[in-house]
């Protein structure tokens, strides 16, 4: 088989390096792109250039953000002294789609789990317990809406002997069916 | 819902707009992006940038390349004198899969579509005959592969006709189960 076009197939190989894109798909995609005006393709590498290099996480919360603090630490409409505690990022994503929490985050960034080396220090449990501590914030409650698999139960019940400590009111939220 | 990362919003409205990918595989893909290192997001916007800046269409044969002729166009151990007449590019790369054919290509850019207005002017049929009474090439058989579908056959007895004022021999290939 002879190649005519290095740039095509360097192209269709990047693009079969995401997930569920397989060559096949990824072969559709360039050609796709290749009957696309320019602008259209620029438009696209340029957001994706783009959100490697303006993407980067609240120092409060821990979500990704273009600014710090994000547009939901920084949102005085939204309530203060309630914390929902969320694993990572696509939480906070999910919980905000259903407009019913109108609190704040705190996003962990992984759970504990021993066969994956993630131990307590490795999450952002201390920038929990040193929003607490703040008196700017005044947190009157936490809610814990890790998943409840063996980690998530694992960690909710880790941060919920720390908790214990601090006068805030903690809760969880259910899950499932 | 409030967003945190607009840049995240647009990488996602971007690549919603791809074939095969709905908003849910298009957060799936910018999530793993996110999580890429930079080089390697960078590589992939590039090689899109590239599919549009470097490949263009072979002189000869009209199919897409990054150098003009194509590599098929000059390679001299083709075999000179034989041409294939495909539809588009992509015909041109499954021909190639197969490792069959060692002639050359003629790509004719579609085929004749009244409904769609496609007319023998608007495809590369022209550039065919100019090939064929061109006597570098000396052609002596053109295989005409188009599609077996009304525009095909069409397309291929217009062509037919257009062949028997010239030396060479006509030939189709077989298609199908």
């Amino acid at each position: 088989m002879q190649i005519t076009s290095e740039a095509l197939e360097r192209a269709i190989e990047e693009l079969a390096k995401l997930p569920g894109t397989g060559r096949k798909s990824a072969q559709r995609i360039a050609i796709h792109l290749l009957k696309q005006p320019e602008e259209q393709v620029k438009k696209l590498a340029d957001s994706l250039v783009q959100l490697k290099e303006s993407v980067m996480r609240c120092s409060v919360c821990g979500t990704i953000t273009d600014q710090d603090p994000c547009t939901i630490c920084s949102n005085f409409k939204r309530k203060n002294g309630v914390i929902c505690v969320v694993e990572d990022f696509q939480d906070v994503y999910i919980i905000e789609k259903t407009n019913e929490f109108l609190g704040r985050y705190h996003v962990l960034g992984g759970t504990i789990s021993p066969l994956e080396n993630v131990g307590p220090d490795n999450l952002r449990i201390k920038e929990l317990l040193d929003r607490i501590a703040n008196e700017d914030e005044v947190v009157e409650e936490i809610i814990l809406a890790l998943n409840p698999d063996a980690e998530g139960e694992a960690t909710s019940y880790y941060i919920n002997k720390l908790l214990a400590n601090y006068d805030v009111k903690v809760t969880r939220i259910a899950y499932g069916i």
